[in-house]
């Protein structure tokens, strides 16, 4: 029988679950202090749910697992966290508003297998929804700073403004039908660059000398846009944008999040506010996070119409940034005890006096001898080994060996507790 | 559009989120005190994985969710988190052995609805692979006695071995070929009753004496049981329970864990010690825990053959008990900031600092008024508003407002911030 996972499947093993897991429980932590509340979700919904309208766009539904179920509805398994979010929202109409959400899970996508691409993958949302000021974009962003703050990554955030890039379409001559196709060239601009973009832009029947306007307009500043945009529309958004760089600021995060025209993120439901973060010093290019305002599913997914944005990081990409910064790989089992000779009674009473003194320890089980059991603590990384004779009972101090120096000392039970917690 | 989730799947909302996480940290510390390592299996498996031998046994596996992947590869979504483990252990042949693992995630089952199944539950197993003492069976055992204290749960946990209950059947007359069935039976005394258990043994062609002398058999103490038995098997049964019993009383549990001969355990893949938790004092009779050792079932999913003994948490049960006994709902977000008339910078200024102090803040996101945000604040449980006007702001003293009590006391922010903390 074939062992290994379905292809599109992972599984992982300690280390990589320990980082994974100190990665979710670091953003989880950040968004607790921002007053965030977890739901959860339920991984598979109905077809009709998954399928509606905004929800997704096109490719996305394409690659989405569907089946019946033993009572012959149609269902499948969510590809994304932010359709069951709003599907919750319309369902649970009486909770106060506005709603400050996160939910971590798995969800899947039954598409091409690339490099850094699985059908099934963890996702970590928040969101703000009921409420329209620019203060909610301000408090999403800042927790996305915060988090990676917290996690000892460098990073930029940029941010831009569906409005605004309509504004500056209009402006550089992008007939209206050609706008949508525009956006999901420029969205490319950091992986294909100018030409790239430009050469696509000549492709999709935008006229070369437009594609150029557009692209010097998007390397505009903030400041030098407000001096050319003249639709209402165009500048009312920048006074969006200028209140949500004033407020991130207050956050202390003015550096970090910083605007970008050209930013365009390829989903067709925002409405507003875009952004996505990125690691600095890393070599891995892909976002760390990512979200925007989308004041429009909500409601097409059968609530009422209500004002939302959010951010999803990317567990996946945080995962390989924070491996590259990791050096050493090591055990979250601090303490390996090995007996000699003496009874397992013996044994269990000083795994059990560290265990209360929340030292994570591990023992001998299976009764091996000691250069055995040395073997499997080192195979295991696990920092110290605890070695216990009769005659380190008998006087009272055991002998701590550290396992990669190797060095031992002698030492008292309470003073080994004490060192390792 | 009907907003509800699919029937058999369910959402959680903050508040039970809130106990259920705070429920699988509890579990998870004792885990990696324990010395165990946190592992993650796929959702998704091979249908010829999923539908192995001893793999669930026969009810289950009609209830597995199968369909085709793109790559037209037969698959389905796991109904427990055993044969992905026993996948897991064969298909990383290297890692040094005892594993001792845990893994949490979603199972599926395409079962019927009755009160307390769903069609998608959170499972929590912890287990020791290619270990085959009884000290790795105490470990499995005090780390669920742990796990339960922690959670402040009155308990007791039942422990037999199969063994045992195979040389009862025999020394009381049961025919090998009725033994299966019988067991079945007697899995359900605390249920159904001697009477309803007698009844079931003569339907399944049971001699009615020898049903009565088996359920006095079931009954008798360990050391009760010692004398009557004969067979070596039966005997050497005994002293491994023992053992078992001997170690986990150095562990502090003898008086939680306690022998009790009619367990039985209903899945067929069990070679020994088997066991079940109860919580007491409490109005919910199903099991919080339940596992034993099964020697068999790795080798039958293509791995070596490696014996194995672990435990499953019942989260949903465990997670009904704790509301048993939670007497008040509480949101996580400890403190919400009220301004009167001042700027958002200087709401961001107080909100900040507390957040950096460490206390889980929300603030006034809308620009409301002071009446609609504490009904807010109140409707969502939050335990303290704070309000802030210029006067506040000029006095350094802010008004912190007991939500229940309704009692207001003017405070530096420091001071509240450690108040709060």
């Amino acid at each position: 029988m074939d062992s290994s996972p379905v292809r599109g499947m992972r599984e992982f093993l300690p280390a990589e679950k320990a980082l994974r897991t100190q990665l979710a429980d670091a953003i989880k932590k950040n968004c607790l202090l921002f007053g965030f509340e977890q739901i959860q979700t339920p991984s598979i919904d109905s077809w009709e749910v998954l399928s509606a309208k905004f929800a997704g766009g096109g490719e996305t539904i394409k690659e989405a697992y569907s089946f019946k179920d033993q009572g012959k509805r149609e269902v499948g398994l969510r590809y994304d966290l932010t359709v069951p979010l709003s599907r919750f929202v319309a369902n649970n109409k009486s909770l106060p508003k506005p709603l400050k959400l996160f939910q971590t899970g798995m969800v899947f996508r039954d598409g091409p297998i690339k490099a850094g691409r699985y059908r099934e993958f963890e996702q970590f949302d928040a969101d703000i929804i009921g409420c329209s000021t620019m203060l909610a974009d301000a408090e999403v962003l800042s927790l996305a700073a915060s988090a990676l703050e917290s996690l000892g990554i460098n990073f930029g955030i940029k941010v831009n403004n569906r409005k605004l890039l309509n504004a500056v379409l209009e402006e550089s001559g992008v007939p209206e039908q050609k706008r949508l196709s525009a956006i999901i060239c420029v969205d490319k601009l950091a992986k294909i660059g100018e030409g790239g973009v430009k050469k696509e832009l000549a492709e999709k029947g935008v006229d070369e000398k437009v594609g150029g306007k557009l692209l010097k307009t998007l390397s505009l500043s903030l400041t030098e846009l407000e001096a050319k945009i003249k639709s209402d529309e165009g500048r009312q958004t920048i006074g969006e944008l200028k209140q949500v760089f004033a407020y991130v600021g207050e956050f202390g995060f003015g550096k970090k999040i910083v605007f970008d025209c050209s930013l365009a993120r390829g989903l067709n439901y925002y409405t507003g506010t875009v952004f996505e973060g990125f690691a600095s010093e890393s070599s891995i290019s892909s976002s760390v996070c990512a979200g925007g305002r989308y004041d429009n599913m909500i409601g097409a997914l059968g609530g009422e119409n209500l004002p939302a944005v959010g951010i999803s990081f990317g567990i996946d990409t945080l995962c390989e940034v924070l491996k590259e910064k990791t050096v050493e790989e090591k055990s979250l089992v601090k303490a390996f005890v090995i007996g000699i000779g003496v009874e397992e009674k013996e044994l269990i009473k000083i795994v059990k006096t560290l265990r209360e003194a929340g030292v994570n320890t591990g023992f001998d089980l299976s009764q091996k001898g000691v250069s055995k059991n040395l073997n499997y603590a080192s195979k295991k990384k696990i920092p110290y080994a605890l070695i216990v004779g009769n005659q380190e009972l008998k006087s009272g101090k055991l002998t701590l060996r550290d396992m990669k120096s190797g060095k031992e000392e002698k030492l008292g039970l309470k003073e080994i507790a004490k060192k390792l917690v």
